[in-house]
């Protein structure tokens, strides 16, 4: 028994039929106790290390559960054939360094897609974790459904129709990893060849999204209603892409009016639809509330999409989709292969947010946090009315502000720059290639403090005046 | 103060402070305290309702925070305008049935997509689930890298390197929520009109989604190493996606010859690329180890795909690719900017199951169950080899039955389930259109019992002998 001369050291920290089984484990992973050799009886080796048997049951159990020994019935343990085991030895540290990514360097940044992440609610988060991870349940890591679990697909559909104005059932819903996953599926189930009409300038990601998969993009003028829907004729479309809440990047609210002209172009013709992106919707400050476009689809006509990415936290992946009764059957037949890109438990996680009342609370928090944040900006931008105009303020987290002294985006942004305030330029947005020089920057203050909007605009005051 | 006559539950798990707050915000919400209303001060509600003055300085902090009171300087609390505000009412519980899935009825059935999650170490699971949540760390919910964190991708790449023979960096490597989601992105990357060659039959969902999204897939013919290279030279593809460790549903596993043939077919021009879906790799009985193919790959062309999903659990939605060199360009112009689709917890959390070994433990586990499954279902087969070949058992989870005397794979698989004994037919995994009857039955037999092989087998004999 040379070989299983094992020092034990009763009082670590690994138990002792622990440091038993990593012992025997090296002795035969190193050759020590090659292929065949038959182990002491517990019995003896029990002995020999002075330990009860059942410690020594506990290791040889779990080197038998992995496969190193094997069981022989009235002869003992018999040492494996290793082949095809997995050994994973801990390697030396290599010397490896995270790609530094490149930072604007600003002590203020103004980013459109920035979230505020102090208030969020990290002890609720937690509490719903511990609870959902000590059911002793192994239905969670079984491959759920496609569409998502039905318990947060329910949850989804009362909240769409209290908050959005927006009748589904939970049957049409689908719950996948982003918007961006959700476009993609979108490809697959819509399928090739078709032409898509968004508005620019866009989410530039959704366009890369259409154009590199499935679809023709074609560019849909635009007003201060919207989409123009004789543009949206003229490009021969038959799918639209808008975000009526609050168009990205422009921040237009879209009049009840000119949506009632998009689900009448809509409703001319078979196989049109529209894909209501419900960007920003959480977070409005004036005017009254308007539903959902997909709220006043009478006709099934409106592929609504809405994510939890913004309202709650960007690295939650949860997004969800309101397919149209009459897509279902391309999604039985296309989507559904498709397996669901959310882990069992994060959905359920979401579905009891929502339930136990969290992410009311935490909404209006948010929308508190960022009115104040917004009315600051406002205030903080008055010195500028003489050169600028401010739109998009009506919802959301970003305005623009629209140089009328002349001066360029580019500008604009390296004089900011030059005083450490990051701010953006419109032109990135614009898709189709017709790039020009504009005199529009956004300000993203979802991010920014109110204090910090007070001295960055104080800087911007020395930059651009 | 009537509106304010509250009546507190000293005995309620509910705090005090949550209880006046939630009573002032119904008030609020249902009109009782219209907008503009000035609230008593702290001092004398406190007095009124017998409580300390932090109490209720607890419970107008919280309806400041969330929207529905604002703090005047020197004047006091007022009810807000509460348009905006978001109100989620907990619906009454609508009639609402998840719809059934159907379900083949059977007492046994070989799955062949089927995973043991008896042996899933949820303990370990649960313990680094809490450790890493209970870091105080909101990193945690801001957006992390699109390709994935930084630690998830060293640990997947000393695993490639130790397990696979794969040589790669962690730049090299994206992680996404499955298999399904990393082939849509790789649609993305590769862009419209690519010809890609598949094997048939095959993976069916890789096929739809090619076939759906960018690419035109021809198929190449195989023979008992697998994809043949005359064939795939006459398809005019620059892409070919194989699995050589296990195809699926066939089992080949593809002999080393074939895959430097295959190899040398992708160096002789450029653009060309092999697909490698490293399925099934973890479970293998027989034969010298075989590395990846990518791990012989010495000029960057083959784009490998594995995945946690059938080595830990279904449900844990964690797949990676690695990219060849050549196409990281394209990555960070086009891939770059679809967010990762799985959240930073997880992501960290397998992760840590893998440094901490837990992975290699449950990996030699499971190949320890699947073997005896294996080796049970292998013995049980013995009656039948007089009508038929079995075929696919080197490796994977499943094997195949061929049939020698004539029985259809219809009538196969309808016999069994008189017996209620599912078997799959191999005909649904052929591509291409050419539907022919075929003599071959799939058994999968991860999620069926040494017992319940023999009791299924017994009944199989009823039905086929």
């Amino acid at each position: 028994m040379n070989d299983l001369t094992i020092v034990l050291d009763a009082k670590s920290q690994i138990p002792l039929y622990e440091q038993i089984y990593y012992h025997i484990k090296k002795e035969i992973t190193e050759g020590g106790l090659p292929f065949g050799r038959r182990l002491p009886s517990t019995r003896k080796l029990a002995k020999f290390l002075q330990v009860s048997r059942t410690t020594v049951d506990l290791a040889y159990g779990q080197l038998v559960s992995e496969g190193y020994v094997e069981a022989r019935p009235c002869k003992g343990y018999y040492v494996c054939d290793l082949e095809g085991i997995c050994s994973l030895s801990p390697e030396s540290p290599r010397e490896r360094k995270e790609p530094v990514k490149p930072d604007s360097g600003c002590l203020y940044d103004f980013s459109p897609r920035g979230v505020d992440l102090n208030s969020f609610p990290l002890g609720a988060w937690r509490k719903i974790s511990k609870e959902i991870l000590m059911e002793d349940n192994t239905r969670f890591f079984q491959l759920g459904e496609p569409a998502g679990e039905w318990e947060l697909r329910c949850t989804i559909a009362d909240y769409l129709h209290q908050a959005r104005g927006v009748l589904t059932s939970p049957e049409q819903i689908i719950v996948g990893a982003g918007n961006d996953f959700l476009l993609m599926l979108l490809c697959v189930l819509l399928g090739n060849g078709r032409i898509l009409a968004m508005e620019s300038p866009t989410y530039r990601k959704a366009y890369e999204l259409f154009d590199s998969l499935s679809c023709t993009v074609r560019i849909a003028g635009l007003d201060e209603s919207g989409m123009r829907i004789d543009s949206l004729e003229e490009t021969g479309a038959d799918l639209a892409y808008v975000m009526p809440s609050h168009q990205y990047p422009l921040g237009i609210v879209m009049p009840v009016k000119r949506r009632m002209q998009l689900l009448e172009w809509a409703a001319q013709k078979e196989g049109r639809y529209i894909i209501e992106d419900d960007y920003d919707s959480e977070f409005r400050y004036r005017g009254k509330p308007i539903p959902a476009l997909a709220g006043y689809d009478r006709r099934g006509k409106v592929i609504y999409i809405g994510t939890f990415s913004k309202s709650i936290a960007p690295a939650i992946r949860v997004s969800y989709m309101v397919l149209p009764e009459s897509l279902m059957g391309i999604y039985d037949r296309r989507g559904r292969r498709i397996s669901s890109t959310i882990s069992r438990v994060d959905q359920l996680l979401i579905a009891r947010f929502l339930n136990e009342g969290y992410y009311e609370r935490h909404l209006n928090k948010m929308r508190a946090v960022y009115k104040s944040r917004h009315d600051a900006l406002l205030e903080a931008m008055k010195p500028f009315r003489k050169i600028l105009t401010v739109s998009g303020e009506n919802a959301g987290v970003h305005l623009l502000l629209n140089f009328q002294n002349g001066m360029t985006e580019q500008e604009a942004v390296s004089r900011a720059e030059a005083e450490s305030v990051k701010v953006y330029g419109l032109s990135r947005y614009y898709i189709g290639g017709v790039s020009q020089e504009r005199q529009t920057v956004i300000l993203g203050y979802a991010n920014v403090t109110e204090e910090a909007i007070k001295v960055a605009a104080g800087r911007l005051e020395k930059a651009w005046l």
